[in-house]
């Protein structure tokens, strides 16, 4: 039946391909008599044959995909299908008690992982080894009831993937050679799964509450990420309609790549830079091959959220030369530890807060605990003979902040001249994501090398909304003449000082935003690699004179809807794609 | 021994008292086999007894100072107490077992506890009767002990009370007669319990760390509100020193209630108002008591937290009017319902959030079930016929929801009018305490009839930092340039478009707050009763032009510490006390 449905457009791009429902099967079960034992038992043996089958595929895959580490888990859920005791107990029970397999091998597994579970206390590996054979036992279930348990990882046909909401494991494990598109119930443009989306280049719509209820598995879906429109087993017009929207992106994204090369020039010959946001070494070959003309976030916190313990002074000095060796002489923009709120590390807790974006976090912790800021600082310095180095501090709220943190620098960097190290320059400076620090950006300036606005923390703190709360969402509005007016303080204060001011949040590669913030003499655009073309090939079109006069008619206006207006009225084609 | 230790000054006033120690008691026992049975009955009825005793004194206390609803719970206790039932038994299981009574008292309250807690289901009743089970075994087993559980409805005689943190509900417990002084482990100086400290008027040091370890009962503390400073046991010298200083500020509170009639007016002849902040019709005793000369915070949320049910509209018209009526004629400003964040209702629940104080509250509750705040409106309209009436909607963050709220306000204005209801004037207005509104300001002069500048959020979510959390805490900078910023920016905003602005929050009674208050020209001060005749006292020393200066230099510095300097050097003793 042909449907269609509206969401929140999150990745560009348009897919087109059947559906796959990657929602949690119904393992409930009745528990009966069996007459015939053997073929219960022949029935049981099937279903862990078929389990085998299901996790040695999943495990190749996963050690292809994902790594050797990764597919370890699928190991241990092996060994625990392949276990003699465990399936013998299961077929005594079948005969002893004549209950049907499902019921026998509840009752065993149940037995197992409440045992391993009362010697676990807080003993992880116990926990681990029980939340195996619990989920090998859901495996082995779903066989038994005839019923799928979807895998991203099984997928060897193109889908689209449907879901309630993807969680960053579930991303982590897609294939891009086939999954097209994303398809959620919920989520908004800046969940973290949109932004991976985004960096794979997979189109998605997220948000459109009713995703999992309305598609069926192998229905023929139709998805724009331009748009946030879905159809659902189309007519051929409407089909045809989208097959080309996609031929025209795909030939627009060719046009793009021959900017590669090219500078990030206004149309009046007004130089920007546009670089790319990292979060590992393993990155950089999108970087490179999307033009970036510089690094304008390194989130040094994915070396601590990845790692199983703090990542000591030498690891992070061959991850930091790594991108700089990369970037040839480039700027590279690291950003010091940025954990709290909602980044934890599985190896060092952090105090349980009510209110965790407004807690302990970033440089707060890295200026209370300073040793770990100092090792950072060390492996940062030592790096900084590699390349071009600039260092910014997160959440700084207070000059005094700033002030604290360059002194350790500064102790850190003196000591390390003493013997010898070899060293470049490197220039500090801070993000401004918090709005004492925007308000204040004049005394800033006279501190620091440089800024770097992150606007997805200063938007959810300047209209007070945490964007991952779907009730208050609505209240993320990046075009809000308040954002818009804070920003343009920040970078008119620094320019009266002659200092350099970037963005590294979602906004940099906003369409609608592009246009303002070239009008306002921004000077660095840093953003997932694969907007850096898109980026460039728009500020090549845009005149900057003309648009200080749009700056000015968006901050005298009251709402974002009406500066969004306001953009597509003076610029239409030019910001479209 | 003598000792000395600092905190944090939470509010005014000299206090000299013996110490009482709020500190849960150790109730661990041993379990011994008893040989003489009828003694350790007898132990156990002299336990009862004591119990009892303490029991009616309690309730009679609590009748007296908290009202009958409140005295309920002890009834409830006692019972359990004389339950021959539960006294049987604990004595058979005496002579069955030969145990001592502690432990035959454990095992048959524990019995009864578990079987009433297996009962109780989502049966809020049963789970009340398991917890009055557990307090009474507490307190019996007290007696038992011979340890002393503290209560601080059953002091009756002068104290400093010493507390690791003191929650909201032992501080309705407390008798002003008594209670001298509070002294504190933790909490900071906008710790709801220090806010309910000032209202009462009981000088307070909180953020100790050391309090309940450093003190003992029947110690003699000193206690120094307006410095944070304490002293155990004094020497003759000092106590004498601090004698007088608690005389002087007798003195001084004497020359103040003599303020009690006159208008707020500068040295220089320019004219302010300050007004109260209240909870409810009851504390308007206190406002008329210190010559307000207007309610510039009516906090309607407690008529909705100290209810067991959606408070109706005739109920909410009630409360409004009497306030609206005690003041006859002068301003009342009536904030609408400020529910979430923090604030919860036992009757109606809203969603579990990862960060409530950038969740749904507030406004963003209110339009978003918009039947609660229509009951509201109507409630206020039908009121506004007695007195002078002014709305304002808490945490708005765009132009767009005032004027959704203001759109829902002038439909049931127009239904009460075609139904012949009188009614009077109605001004509306906004708080300013989202960073967001603050900077669109001059846009929202334009729409609204006035401001009310809310600090305490405006602070917290300017610096990106949750006052109640202990680590971050000292980010909450009230003279922090970026903020003294905003708010200037607020005031000459409205003053442009001819409209007023009040604050309401901590700062509008605070000695270094107020002169630059005063300099930028803030109409309204809207404090806690017992501030207004201290800061009238104040206002009246201040010449306003000299003060737009200080203004200037106070914007051009950089931190929170050279404003406070700054502030000091210049005014010197004017702001002292």
């Amino acid at each position: 039946m042909t449907k269609s449905f509206q969401g929140i457009a999150a990745s560009n791009g348009i897919a087109i391909a059947k559906a796959y429902l990657l929602v949690a099967p119904d393992l409930g079960f009745d528990v009966h008599s069996i007459t015939d034992v053997e073929a219960e038992q022949a029935r049981f043996d099937a279903a862990l044959a078929a389990s085998t089958a299901d996790l040695e595929h999943i495990k190749a895959k996963a050690s292809q995909n994902l790594g050797e580490s990764e597919a370890q888990v699928f190991e241990a859920h092996l060994m625990v299908v392949a276990d003699p005791e465990m399936s013998a107990a299961v077929k005594k029970r079948i005969v002893d008690e004549s209950v049907n397999a499902e019921q026998a091998l509840t009752e065993v597994t149940d037995a197992y992982t409440s045992m391993f579970e009362a010697m676990a206390g807080t003993n992880d590996y116990m926990k681990e080894r029980a939340a195996d054979i619990r989920d090998v036992t859901q495996r082995i279930l779903s066989h038994l009831l005839g019923v799928n348990i979807p895998n991203p990882a099984l997928i060897d046909e193109d889908v689209v993937l449907v879901t309630q909401d993807l969680t960053p494991s579930d991303t982590a494990q897609l294939d891009r050679q086939f999954v097209k598109g994303i398809l959620s119930d919920l989520g908004g443009r800046t969940a973290h799964a949109s932004i991976m989306a985004r960096t794979l280049e997979i189109p998605a719509v997220v948000g459109t509450d009713v995703a999992t209820s309305q598609v069926k598995d192998g229905d023929l879906v139709v998805l724009d990420g331009f748009t946030g429109h879905v159809e659902v087993n189309p007519d051929a017009q409407t089909l045809a309609a989208y097959q080309k929207k996609a031929e025209d992106f795909a030939a627009q994204k060719v046009e793009w790549a021959k900017l590669k090369t090219e500078h990030s020039v206004s149309a009046d010959g007004k130089n920007f830079v546009v670089g790319a946001n990292i979060g590992a070494p393993k990155d950089m070959e999108a970087v490179l091959d999307n033009g970036a003309e510089g690094v304008g976030l390194y989130r040094t916190e994915f070396l601590y959220m990845e790692s199983d313990h703090m990542p000591t002074e030498d690891e992070q000095f061959e991850a930091y030369k790594a991108v700089l060796e990369k970037m040839v002489g480039k700027p590279v923009t690291v950003r010091t530890m940025d954990i709290g709120g909602d980044k934890h590390l599985s190896y060092w807790k952090l105090p349980e807060e009510d209110n965790p974006f407004l807690g302990y976090r970033a440089i707060r912790i890295s200026l209370d605990q300073d040793e770990i800021f100092r090792t950072q600082l060390r492996a940062l310095i030592r790096a900084s003979a590699f390349g071009n180095l600039w260092i910014m501090f997160p959440m700084v709220a207070t000059i005094t902040e700033f002030q604290q943190a360059k002194a350790i620098y500064e102790e850190e960097r003196a000591k390390l001249a003493e013997q010898g190290v070899p060293m470049g320059d490197i220039k500090l400076g801070i993000m401004i994501e918090i709005p004492a620090a925007a308000v204040m950006a004049d005394q800033f300036a006279k501190e620091v090398d440089f800024f770097s606005i992150g606007t997805n923390d200063l938007i959810g703190y300047t209209m007070a909304a945490d964007r991952g709360n779907d009730r208050v969402s609505y209240l993320y509005q990046p075009y809000n003449p308040a954002i818009l007016r804070l920003i343009n303080t920040v970078i008119q204060a620094a320019h009266v000082e002659g200092k350099f001011v970037a963005m590294c949040g979602e906004m940099a590669g906003d369409s609608i935003a592009i246009p303002l913030l070239v009008g306002m003499g921004l000077d660095e655009f840093s953003m997932s690699a694969p907007s850096i073309l898109q980026t460039r090939s728009l500020i090549k079109k845009l005149e900057t004179e003309s648009l200080k006069h749009l700056v000015q008619k968006a901050l005298a206006l009251q709402t974002n809807d009406q500066v969004k207006e306001l953009v597509e009225a003076e610029l239409g084609d030019k910001i479209n794609m």
